[in-house]
């Protein structure tokens, strides 16, 4: 139990497209003290991963620089010394700032959630990153609540498909674009409001739906491409999270509209964030959506799961936007 | 006492320069159900005026739109029907949406602020428009605190300079730019920690002076002018208001930047808030504020005090920026 292993993982060879992904063996050292070792059942492709593979999202200290994976979920295997809430055989899944393309993991204690009851852990991989990013989002930083339209945009995402759900399940309205027509119409079975397909004519759609009102909160996983729609679809004090890039980092900004609807624009990442911040987040993360899964009122929303050996399958899937909602590697 | 009268106003006669200005006899009517008259000692003069003079800033309802004036101190002179707090002879000052420029107005009284206690009405001219303005943006929103960096664009105006003060009050380290040496200079008087003759080169003296932590909060009086300096200048965590944009709107943002330092940046305006905002905002600075006035940890910062008939020259002083602190009309 105190001796490392050799586990298999998902390595970057070198800087480069999906082909630089191979399956390598690596040691594994026992946990240390606050740590556990997870077996992993299923782990979570992100578009952070796909960064990463082209050497453009490096991972903090303390991190492997050469293993991907933001997500996992699994079974409790070891428990490191000073542990006191997860025993071995628990199922959890969490958000790690790398290494989780891996059939077993060390992880902080404290930075594991519960898996839902009812949920299986194979679709588990596909909840941490994206319903933690989108619930911390939407609650913890732009207080939706009830009522309040949000805007959504790449509705069909993983982050999308979480936010949707989460924002009905607070009775809120959720109302979201994609440049694909598909997606639009799979969103609406999850209860999306009205849904766009972008990148044109859908600021008019955003305040027609919500009779002139505007969005009370956006949701940005797109950047700059919609920097100019979104500064119009705003409502007065409207709470515009930015959370993801894909269409461009830089964009014309018009401060006095910032000024005069009262707008707070803000940027988030999780992964940066300190090992104090995390655990916070983690423990409120499972004692108010873990129950939503539980209760059936959320469900993870999974595009394909593919044996782990198959990573660069799924990178080349997400690269395409061809998917809808999460992509898992199984191991 | 609950007659109307005929009082001097300071009117706009049409959109212009200065010269539009001009002294007329105005109708008040009695104070209607939860307002006073106030005599007023001296009106505060503000950018804002200036737009409005030039027709780029129109009243909001219920607002004469050719009676510029934000801000007012003077004495309680009759009280309508159902107020309850001031009585006749009360010492008062307030932000008012507009009509201030007048030697008698009617305002909310809920709307009131007691004038401070040591400071002369004539100088409590100077205190509402930038000490709440200031105030609401770095404590009311970006939640400034003790230990805090605190970067104050045109740090010689009458906001800068109430900011100044505000921050030290809690123990708050502001820095500051102005494009004036002498302006800098002066705002040491008041405490500030580091001074910059902008428009270049700031961002790298702030990074110096916080040993490379950056600003916790930005008051931005600027705008597009230094937005790409903001976006360096910023800490992890960083809030950024901008209250006003003589230096423009329009500008290029990093959303990733944002991003990574995980920075708010937010739009405020008062005048546009509804009256219940207001009525909050003058009751919490009235009791968070006015104290400080009266332990002389802040003071009015006032520039020049000019007869109410003189406003052409004091819109042209403020228009040419060589005030600093504030400009006032005495009646």
């Amino acid at each position: 139990m105190s001796a490392g292993e050799t586990v298999r993982a998902i390595r970057i060879r070198e800087p480069g497209g999906p082909e630089v992904l191979e399956m390598v063996e690596v040691h594994l050292p026992p946990p240390a003290p606050g740590e556990l070792r997870v077996r992993v059942t299923t782990s979570g492709v992100n578009r952070a991963d796909l960064l990463q593979r082209g050497g453009a999202y490096p991972a903090p200290l303390g991190f492997p620089e050469d293993i991907p994976g933001l997500e996992y979920a699994g079974l409790v295997e070891a428990v490191g010394p000073g542990c006191s809430v997860r025993k071995s055989g628990d199922r959890v899944m969490g958000v790690v700032a790398g290494g989780a393309y891996a059939e077993a993991i060390n992880v902080r204690e404290r930075e594991t959630i519960r898996a839902p009851e009812g949920v299986s852990l194979e679709q588990a991989g596909g909840i941490p990153e994206v319903f933690v990013t989108a619930w911390d989002a939407l609650f913890r930083q732009a207080r939706l609540t009830a009522g309040e339209s949000v805007l959504i945009h790449a509705v069909g995402s993983g982050v999308g498909t979480a936010a949707v759900q989460l924002a009905l399940a607070v009775g809120a309205r959720p109302v979201g674009t994609s440049r694909s027509p598909e997606k639009v119409e799979r969103a609406r079975e999850l209860g999306l409001v009205l849904g766009v397909v972008g990148p044109e004519g859908w600021t008019h759609s955003v305040q027609e739906l919500t009779d002139g009102h505007g969005a009370d909160v956006i949701l940005d996983l797109v950047g700059a491409a919609y920097l100019e729609g979104n500064l119009e679809a705003m409502a007065r004090g409207c709470r515009w999270i930015v959370v993801g890039v894909p269409g461009g980092a830089l964009g014309q900004i018009n401060l006095r509209r910032l000024m005069s609807q009262r707008a707070t624009l803000r940027g988030t990442v999780l992964r940066s964030r300190s090992p104090e911040e995390k655990v916070i987040l983690a423990r409120a993360f499972q004692d108010h959506v873990v129950p939503l899964f539980e209760r059936g009122e959320v469900r993870p929303v999974v595009d394909t799961i593919l044996p782990a050996d198959k990573a660069a399958v799924a990178h080349r899937r997400l690269e395409a936007n061809d998917s809808f909602g999460k992509l898992l590697l199984r191991w």
